[in-house]
């Protein structure tokens, strides 16, 4: 069954693999001969698609110095389209809407093909920003443009467990045409486990068929990787983030935990009825922790497939 | 190897099963009836001792209604004394020690033998209640009178997730003569994570051995257990609380996640190296979760003896 079709019919198991494109400083043959490797390493994996990541500056979000570099990378509609050919899947691609124009997010919508793209669209790191479209604005657009283009948003369970109604803004995306959720990082079972709760019963509720979540799932092989995420807002429990810290090999610890986060939310969502899949990314740039998330992804592939 | 060496060395893997004596208004030849069930039902356990319940009042500890009604029960050390002579592990006799004078404490710590007998001293429910002896003094009297008498505490996560400082507690109460903690019943993870973990690394800055924590486990088999639970100052995570609420089977939903948080603390703390225990106790008085319990308990103990 297509991607398309699981999310559409919501019948869970999706898996799905997140690339970030090259830098934008990068010449056409490094580009090439990136997504040659991408493709090569990511074709033996049991995968639904691929997700695209669209990266904003973000330095609204956080007054703290970035861990990692801000590095602008290529539009991932034009890393698609020009260079992943060899891809024969569909690919999910991110739009920070704060960034484009009305009009060029229009000319994305009606140039991409439903067949082959998805869409993610993600509102601004922060209320100060200053935008160009806002999220509604944008889910308006694909509305009237495209609404055939599966179009996602971004659930986020640290807005959970300080505002609580993250459950609510969900159904408000679903009325707008969101009909899947992509999470942030999870690192926290708890409130991962109150959010979906939370949304299955408002969505029993109202009547509503609860839309699909895929889980997020990134590995934290170092100090450096850790303050990351703390940096993107993932909320790390304090056990684990000291056990991390007083590892030898962390990327080993975080990859037990993290394989162990997928076991719970599989047997979770699975008793609970509740239609999910899982996203493999990585947020480190180290070969290392890239390595060990391709491992993940197939693992936690054959636990879907189980 | 005894309950009591366990202790003594650390070496964790103790499994202990909690009774809560019979009412005091049972007649004699029904305590000793309630008895012989007790002990036949547990002999069949691989367990290294039983916990004897000191039940206190508590009406102070929370203003709500008590979702089981407070019924005086029966001294557990007359209990032991008198009636379970067909026990022949240890117990470990929980003392309310504002209930008590010091005179009587001190009887109770003379009268003790260390080979068959442990004890934890337990403090006010509250800040404000009265008491014949605070918590300190009970303690000072143990060092002073009965030294050679295995003494616990309890340690509760909760309080941790509030304070931040149980591990202080923990630490002030091992000066104090305290040789291993027993928790109050677990339902969140997450906070008796944070809770080992920061004792564990406060014990490694001071050069002190961490001591033995036995983590109680206790089953919930219906809403009013579940309420009684939270009236006892459990915190239940929603997502928990919300699936035990809506489920056709609490009892078997409970004893899934409860097993589960057995088998997560059984990993955590084996790679960690810091010394456990498990105590399976029934906080209701319903036969089938006691039955169930009793159940819980061989798991739990063939997980620990692994």
């Amino acid at each position: 069954m297509s991607l398309q079709s699981k999310l559409a019919q919501a019948t869970g198991g999706v898996m799905l693999f997140g690339v970030t494109p090259p830098r934008r400083s990068a010449t056409p043959e490094k580009v090439k001969e990136i997504a040659e490797v991408t493709v090569k390493r990511l074709a033996g994996l049991d995968l639904d698609g691929l997700i695209l990541y669209d990266i904003d500056d973000e330095s609204d979000r956080n007054p703290e110095e970035r861990p990692f570099p801000y590095l602008p990378t290529m539009d991932p509609a034009e890393f698609y389209g020009s260079y992943l050919g060899a891809w024969d899947k569909p690919a999910v691609i991110y739009r920070c809407v704060g960034k484009y124009t009305p009009s060029a997010l229009e000319s994305f919508l009606s140039a991409a093909d439903p067949a082959k793209v998805l869409s993610v669209f993600v509102g601004a790191s922060s209320g100060d920003k200053q935008v160009r479209t806002s999220l509604r604005q944008a889910q308006e657009l694909h509305a009237s443009v495209r609404p055939s283009l599966p179009l996602g948003a971004v659930v986020i369970g640290e807005r959970h467990a300080r505002s609580g109604d993250e459950h609510l803004r969900m159904l408000a995306k679903q009325e707008r045409g969101v009909t899947f959720f992509v999470s942030q990082v999870i690192y926290d079972l708890n409130e991962t486990k109150n959010l979906i709760t939370d949304y299955f019963y408002e969505c029993r509720g109202r009547g509503v068929d609860p839309r699909p979540i895929i889980f997020t799932l990134s590995l934290c092989g170092s100090e450096k990787t850790l303050e990351f995420l703390k940096w993107l807002g993932v909320d790390v429990p304090r056990w684990l983030s000291t056990t991390l810290s007083h590892s030898p090999d962390p990327l080993a610890d975080s990859y037990r935990e993290t394989l162990s986060i997928a076991r719970d939310l599989h047997g979770f969502c699975t008793r609970l009825g509740m239609p999910f899949g899982f996203h493999v990314e990585s947020v480190s740039i180290r070969r290392a922790e890239i390595e060990a998330a391709t491992d993940l992804a197939a693992e936690v592939a054959a636990l879907l497939r189980g």
